[in-house]
């Protein structure tokens, strides 16, 4: 649920516009976004009707004041005092991301992992520094980004470090520079989605980064670049990788910028073994990022099918007729009737299609000739707006932005609800799709004694495949709800390995996908990861346990 | 003039349709290409009036079996003695690349850097075999792929090495698998250009890989690979690694296969760190690539425009409106007259599109009305065909295919006759342009004493920065013709240092780019990639020089 989708669906706009880094006050320190936009208990305890067996009432959210941390165990030296905190409440909302079994965790009052400091640098000087002192003296260092990593990507787990530092790089949060002549800007890591659209609207020259992943309120552009993002567009730039031009990276052994080219065949792509490095070979601190042009031709539609093989066959062919829409969106029946698009057992499929530059009505005609080919139903559509032609387009919508919402207000009522997601080619979709339908659905069985939902969406695709996006809700037991969700996540990850469906698509690797991803990894490329991770890192202390386990450390 | 370029401009189809793997009989083994393509003689003494100051007759080519190579000072053991050849012609073909300085070497008859041996492995265990024994044996291993580096890409140079291994794997040359719901092939390494295409005719679907460098008949896919070669797109897909689902790679360490994934967000992508490695961390033998169905839709046009400056106007609006011509080549007033495709001082840009799906006539007029919009006069245009509706674009078409022929009968004739490519952001590309015009004429006159002609063509196009690539025509001393030819050289990698260009868009780094490349990369990537080298090639046999300098070895 981190880095993932586009809220504004053919709608180009953010879904929130207008709203500024959302750090300090207001963010929920234990669940998704913020506080003021979390369930209420009454409405909790209406959820318990979704499932049998559920409690009556939700669990508690903890009074953060009242958590139980240990007491730090390392001191800044004096001259870093001041970037580094050891509050409880800064401790507590820099313990975990915000993964199920997080969330799960954190209500529980469970703060085991509590980085002992979380430090705030305000330059690269300031965070060169605190690497210099993190190195000397043995503190593991955890580059947060925005927090909203859902596969452990952000909590120290494990190792013998003498401490660890949470990095919070909120304060580095500006657009430094804009090149209109060759849409491109210099954006430091730390900024949050909404007011980096914010800044360079401000900037002039009408463009846009148009990178709108689900968390895009709750994520920074260095969260996005370190765990190869998925964004806005289903089709084509799907991750945020291509749109990088230059990236710095500070590291234990000295500073990395790339030059900013749009193209160049020297070696292999410094940038390309940062991306998805996860801070695990140095902290990324400022990228120049490839804009657009604001689109002011939209245009998105739903359609309607029986059959969900159907529609299937109409996203592949869609994907490989080089239309290149913005928005491709396929739910399954059970994820069109949880977002109240669709009641009927049908699938729905939402299509948008975006430009700056031409008209995009003959794009979605094409569109949507192809899927009535495949035996859909177009329902009605939205020329040049946001889509509101459709109820299933703005349904959908609006229950895209609230379900992290919703999925918390299920754990606090002790559901079991998290969701998965892959890729895969299109010749092994179908056996995948049916082996995790049925594989999750055998192991909810077992795990939790009666069913549960196992819904799927697609949320990019490709001519050579396609990404779904499983969720799974179920009932859970009150005080088990993490280890039972912790062994459905394990049959997921079998059930992908053993179709070599990638163990995500874009949540990344963290500490939770470890198992699946030290399978799916060519043994010489993980001999080379652990090779650059010792000449970069030698003492070990950048977010160990991520991607690889930490290698033999120097200890000065 | 390796991996570059498309030479069938929106006619989609190779210039040479049918051809097949050209290794063996018939091959130049000191110049470009095809023995029967060469110019004769007396068309090389007719180029002796483009230039004051040549003298009246061109070099003789050496007897390949006149050549004085030293003995080979290695043998390999008995169990691998049939794939090793020794033989004068095979070990002479092999010991050079086709940049210019390579080919006036070869007409020289300097063959100092000669592999001791050639081997011709048939499969994966063979090249596995190889590469243990030269391991053992301290070999050097130079994958040659099919030959036509540019920069020093498959000659050894300098080092201690026992003996030096030329690595050929044209004997692994099959199509091994199609996936047409999938669109994609899993294709073996050693297979040049238009076999390649035959096979993918030969296997039906209707499917293309649509990679047509330059050297398309003359390289192999590893080598595309290796050196991230450009293709057939000017916009949007321009480098291979786009069509890349998955690499087998063997190392020294151990083979890798990455999963066929049509996206993923788990770590570091495992295949950019194999593309663009040039052999030095593996050796590629077999990659699932991603296909397109066969263009049915084709046009292409040409404008004229008075001022270079208003046509790269044009190509950046057109590279940033979204269009994504298949070809968008830009030739400056000296190119273009070159080329023949225009003759009073005007500047000609060839645009293509092309789709398998879609008519494309409302694209190509959008495209006409860019360039006139910046100045451009649309001098004619074809529809559905090889773009023969336009002169120009069939005069550069055919001189395009020609021109690497062209050079070998100018090196003949002691002329330098050299490129270099590269690449920048918009906002740097007119200084940087005007710095190249200047600076490589001023080296030019200082180096051979008279003036010579620098002209520039764009090859790809993206919508943050262009590649141009130049031309360099001068007077040269026989016997001086390379050194002469590295100074200017020289001066044009610190050119695009001081611009921050990089030192190649889709020629590779080789040896010959390695001051500028130096300086380019990034310290710290430099750190982690000679850690990922040592990691998976301890004893250091791969191709040493390449991208680096070679590590401390292990020798056994």
């Amino acid at each position: 649920m981190a880095a993932t989708e586009d809220p504004s669906g053919a709608s180009g706009a953010p879904a929130r516009p207008g709203g500024t880094a959302p750090a300090g006050s207001g963010r929920s320190w234990w669940g998704w976004g913020r506080t003021d936009e979390a369930l209420p208990d009454s409405e909790c305890t209406a959820l318990a009707a979704l499932l049998p067996g559920l409690p009556p009432d939700p669990l508690p959210v903890p009074d953060v004041g009242e958590l139980t941390l240990a007491p730090p165990r390392v001191r800044p030296p004096g001259a870093l005092a001041h970037l580094v905190s050891d509050g409880p409440a800064d401790r507590a909302s820099h313990t975990y991301g915000k993964a199920y079994r997080d969330v799960v965790r954190a209500l529980h009052g469970d703060m085991t992992p509590a980085p002992d400091l979380v430090a705030h640098p305000r330059s690269e000087a300031d965070l060169v520094d605190l690497l210099d002192w993190a190195g000397t003296a043995d503190v593991a260092v955890i580059p947060y980004g925005g927090g909203s990593s859902v596969t452990g990507g952000v909590e120290y787990r494990g190792g013998d470090h003498a401490g660890v530092l949470s990095l919070d790089l909120s304060a580095m949060d500006r657009v430094l520079e804009v090149d209109t002549r060759s849409r491109a800007a210099r954006i430091q890591a730390g900024v949050y989605g909404p007011a980096l659209e914010d800044q360079l609207r401000e900037q002039g020259g009408g463009l846009t980064l148009r990178h709108f992943p689900q968390s895009f309120e709750f994520s920074t552009l260095g969260g996005w670049l370190a765990t190869r993002a998925g964004g806005h567009y289903a089709t084509l730039h799907t991750h945020i990788d291509d749109l990088v031009e230059s990236m710095r990276v500070v590291t234990p052994a000295g500073t990395s910028e790339s030059w900013r080219l749009p193209g160049s065949g020297a070696g292999p792509s410094p940038d390309r073994l940062f991306l998805g490095s996860e801070g695990a070979l140095g902290v990324i601190t400022e990228a120049w990022m490839r804009l657009q042009d604001r689109p002011v031709h939209k245009a998105s539609t739903a359609v309607r099918f029986a059959e969900f093989g159907d529609a299937v066959e109409a996203v592949r062919a869609i994907s490989q007729a080089g239309l290149h829409p913005a928005n491709c969106r396929l739910l399954d029946p059970g994820e069109a009737a949880l977002a109240g698009a669709a009641h009927d057992g049908e699938s729905v499929l939402v299509l948008g299609v975006e430009s700056a530059h031409h008209p995009v009505d003959g794009r979605l005609a094409e569109l949507r000739t192809l899927a009535r080919d495949h035996g859909g139903t177009v329902s009605g559509s939205g020329g040049d707006d946001s889509g509101g032609g459709d109820t299933a387009v703005g349904a959908w919508r609006s229950a895209f932005l609230r379900m992290p919402y919703l999925r918390d207000g299920l754990a606090r009522m002790s559901a079991i609800t998290e969701t998965f997601e892959t890729a895969c080619t299109w010749d092994r979709f179908t056996e995948l799709h049916e082996a995790v339908r049925t594989g999750i659905g055998a192991a909810v069985e077992e795990v939790t004694g009666s069913p549960g939902l196992v819904n799927c969406r697609m949320t990019h695709v490709y001519p050579d495949g396609a990404a779904p996006y499983y969720t799974v809700i179920a009932t859970g037991r009150r005080g088990a709800e993490g280890a039972m969700w912790d062994e459905i996540k394990s049959a997921a990850m079998e059930i992908l390995a053993t179709h070599r469906a990638t163990v995500t698509h874009h949540h990344a690797v963290g500490r939770d996908h470890r198992p699946g991803y030290d399978r799916q990894r060519p043994e010489p490329f993980a001999l080379a990861l652990r090779a650059a991770k010792s000449a970069l890192d030698p003492r070990g202390i950048l977010n160990p346990g991520v991607l690889m386990d930490p290698p033999p450390r120097e200890v000065a």
